[in-house]
């Protein structure tokens, strides 16, 4: 993971500014022969999209994917695959910016918005486009989105959920949680129970100019036991890298994560079983990982995300002439950036899960060891 | 970071088993002419060294390090800088591993036990180092010290504070952590009313056979604005897959971390006033990163440890013929591994920011711009 | 560098087919406040452009670069730098595809032209995009050449030519050597005596049907002392791979090359003096690097380009049918292909020496250290 | 590549200096379960070892091998493996340097030893082990042999055999090449009628206090098709860089290399014809790559060596103080070092093949596409 790139054999190398003319990813890495069309991209970006629901920004933006490279169609992938492939080679894909709203940026051309970036990018870089945010803008995550859409399908056998459990301090029991729920509201909310509460909560939030953070849960299961390396490329540390990366996060837990602090031993350490098909977990405190590799077990991990820093009320800061300032951030904004995290959460351990795959078949040949009666 | 190696730029490779001869790194890409002798190294090793208090392993480690390679003293060197310095070429550090108890270790060569790697292990490899642990053995952290040891020194002016902040359910109030107190005890508690309370708990958990987890909290102060580098390179992103790749670790959290989800904008979006040497945040809530990017403001990140795995009570588990087992772990083993974590923490901080600040270099020059009146 | 990037720092990317709609490329990794836009760049891709002359391919590409990210400009940075600036993050370039002429690929679409990687690609990926060569077509050189423009402006003090010494076996006697008068003539020839020799020569194998091979030379004057890092990032290690990743390539060597083969010591080891600004050396065998560090002089190199592999000769083949064939590879071609390799190998060398600079400068400050009486 | 480490996925860190207590490697990426001794080592190791003939180093060094991580044996291996194996996690070696003599470097202190690296050195790092050449030595070339001896086991299929072909003017015929042979006489020759040549060579240029350039043909039979991936990590460039990462390398060529620029289209591009295991080629030209891709032909180089640095005569030079100095380089030193590469080089080719091969088998699985009758 560097700069711009994220992933090591699945390599993902986003690009784009919030309001220039384009943004995209570069997915390098890829298998060959496997279906791909924008329309198994598409999807993903639409739930991803703005523009969807009173309590989401609302820039109305398309995002319709195109890929440049990297996949064919003739007669002979046809023939074999049944359309278009992708070709091991990379795959480019862009994302027009559409609703670029030509107003007026001056008030924070030289302002540095609290909360936001403003001033650490000035202070690296010298220079910044403020405009929405420039590259520190969430639109980045589209392409993320678009990248993890690939990765879903190199992990085929794996199925990816994510799920709002908490809004501002309204969360989601944990055995409330069900994760089939999620599409049934515009909060993606394991539980229908908490979907009012979460709506009087925002719509409190929008009247008073403010915002609010949220956690965002997710599970992977299907990952089969094997992957993931130790040590600096633990499937868990490379987990908690890449959905810090996300915007506006600020934690991350695997399993019982911070709450594994409290326990005692006994609690904690999940016992094993023999089930039909290899050993069965009792528990799963562990989050599907151990020792940086995964267990077979479903991989669990929480995000916890800031309240959007842009708000309302009037703040004090500073600009760029090195004077004190009150500042308002005006524009369309999300109350709450953790509901649109949800599917770049998803996306993002899509993507870490698909690199973890290759470097697992690299190394190994990619089956995994099992438990039995001496084989011969 | 990848599999063995963590860092870009300043890259550390890790290698060695539990009770394999010796454990060792090679740190590659330090800048020339750093004084470095074994003595800038050992003390960081002391603190981590187990054997040094009742609430901790037994073993008896002197962990003394020798370097192999990578630094040179001669007339000339003596003239300019005092004594032996770093060349710039690969810094080779070795420990021996002495105390390698010769015990039976049958019972548990075949079997995995919960809440380890052992099972994840033997699924990704097909063999395993069971002694101690092997590879999945916190005795590596050493290796992982010594070369914060070296990070340390490249940003000299960077002041690296870590804590125990709970263990168990027991934790310090954030008001009431001093750093300056965690060497006056064996705990590394920066509170010293919490002192008995941590005893008494560990007492009990020792006298039950069973373990504890704990959460460390540290900061660096001193981070100057500008290091870190967006995207897939921010800061805290890097931070969050450093932490979690130490051992036992189960979340990780920047600045307010789980708590921003609870916050609402204007709680969490730190106000900003002009100082003497430039800006000054009012409140830091984002724990010195923004758009991972750090502000000049103390870097602050917070780290769950899940209690040891190795307890006396008897699991359920099975072994590698597939046979369903119960198991206790017998042997040497800290009751509360968050505590030796310490000194492991602040190192992979260390490491972080002094590959941060490489890179930085790297691509500005260094020097952080900051505001003030136009100049010329 | 891996797969589809080029570059530890300044990292490029790059994307696309022959007869895909655009190629490109994102620029990671440049340092910010550089002044650029497409004007900088458009000139280095005009040199390469297909369709300048008759012995170039007669495709008509307009190669227009369009850069979508990356770079801004307002009344700050006009104020600051005198317009459009590098912002430090991705710069993504584009270059539309026009002239796919739509012809039929049947003949091809199935068959592996000997010489050509169509055996390779199938053989590793099973789907190819055969249409002009897809990835392994020399149109990926073009992304290259943009990265190249944005190198040469972050090592602007490197002065960087290259010249055709070579062409069949009439090559220029390396006395005959002009850098300057290599834009005065369509084969960058850098004697203009060999003009006439190589028209003949070329007029001959293109009657023929047939193609011939070439060796460019390559020259960056103003590369001061210390890039390059011992023992595989050497400065000449990662020219040579640079060079070698350029299509057609089969050789490279360094300085004095293979010719040091047939050389004494005394003859090879270039000695020393001290001239105004440091030690100069009185000869330059080694081609300005020793250990793979830039010694100050200039840096050269030599690349040999194969005969290209599309001639009108029938050919024997197979097919993936396992069929044997006879193939004529019919199409727009360049009878020599090292012609139009003349930008690119400066692009590569560019991209090296922004790589090299940008490390060294993480890893020492930048400075060079200069022999001279004690100081202080 | 970077710095100190080779390698994406089979990685290869190596460290130490020619007269410091040790040098060493750690290995990272290595499948596991592979038979593992130091006893599969050392043979290579003796093949590169100095004080073998008048005409290498008189330097003794036992150069014997310690296996410090990395491998595990015990009753479960043994029934398994019948032996020690690899265990996956990083394999770390170390070479003790012993016949570090003890002699008076203080001539060479400050002095820049022409066609050495010594000024290069002291420009980048201000500081440097002069002692043998320190980090520059070809003393580090025993930790690549090491660490290529590990890389054959992954690719066992390969049978890879190098030899010089030239020594000074004198080159063996290509028809004269014979690689069976080149055990039989101490310069690793491929033809015995030149074994005489050579040696009146040397005598001579031993006896001058001179040296001598060579050349070094490696060909890598058993690679299957397939091995590779275009564009930056194309077999043909890893190999490139790595061979010009060896001490002294100046030039590097694939296949027919240099000759090709001089060959026609028709001669150059091999042609094929079905065989009994999938296509065959005719000739092999391109030394078993097409567009950085593996054919399943021998893959085929030559590298140049320049003569060693160190002779007698001496030469005009500068020191650190800026000096105008006379030196001649004694010590003991191979008069022709490409001799002693023969067993580097064929490790720097079995160190890209097993990582070419990882990378190969992440993407795809490992198997190559075959042509043959439509299945199914």
């Amino acid at each position: 993971m560097s700069h711009n790139t994220f992933g090591h054999l699945f390599r993902v190398t986003t690009w784009g500014e919030s309001h220039g003319p384009a943004l995209g990813c570069v997915v390098d890495g890829c298998p060959p022969g496997i279906p791909l069309t924008e329309a198994d991209i598409q999807p993903w970006l639409d739930r991803r999209r703005p523009g969807q629901g009173k309590f989401v920004t609302q820039r109305q933006e398309p995002d319709a994917v195109r890929i440049l490279s990297g996949v064919f169609q003739d007669a002979q992938t046809d023939a074999r695959h049944g359309g278009q492939v992708t070709t091991g080679t990379p795959i480019s894909m862009i994302i027009d910016n559409v609703d670029q709203r030509s107003r007026d940026y001056s008030e924070i051309a030289t302002a540095f918005r609290p909360g936001h970036a403003d001033y650490a990018y000035f202070a690296k870089y010298g220079v910044r486009d403020y405009r929405g945010g420039g590259r520190q803008s969430a639109r980045e995550t589209a392409a993320r989105v678009a990248a993890g859409a690939i990765a879903r399908k190199i992990v085929a056998g794996v199925t990816l959920r994510a799920a709002v459990v908490q809004i501002g301090p309204h969360a989601v029991a944990d055995d409330r949680i069900d994760f089939s729920v999620t599409g049934d509201n515009p909060f993606w909310a394991p539980d229908p129970d908490i979907v009012p509460v979460w709506e009087e909560h925002l719509e409190k939030v929008r009247k008073a100019g403010s915002s609010t953070g949220a956690i965002v849960a997710v599970e992977a299961s299907g990952v089969p036991a094997g992957w993931g390396a130790p040590l600096y490329g633990k499937l868990d540390a490379e987990l908690a890298g890449a959905l810090m990366s996300i915007n506006a996060a600020k934690g991350v837990e695997i399993g019982a994560g911070f709450a594994a602090a409290a326990l005692s031993g006994e609690a904690n350490a999940d016992e094993m079983r023999m089930g039909n098909d290899g050993p069965v977990f009792l528990s799963n405190q562990a989050g599907g990982v151990l020792g940086g590799i995964s267990t077979g077990q479903p991989v669990t991990a929480r995000v916890a995300f800031k309240p959007t820093s842009s708000i309302l009320t009037p703040r004090m800061s500073v600009n760029e002439a090195g004077e004190e300032i009150e500042l308002r951030t005006k524009g369309r904004h999300d109350p709450c950036v953790g509901i649109r995290a949800v599917p770049v959460v998803e996306a993002m351990v899509a993507c870490v899960l698909a690199d973890a795959f290759l470097r697992h078949r690299a190394q190994t040949g990619g089956e995994a060891f099992q438990p039995g009666p001496p084989r011969g």
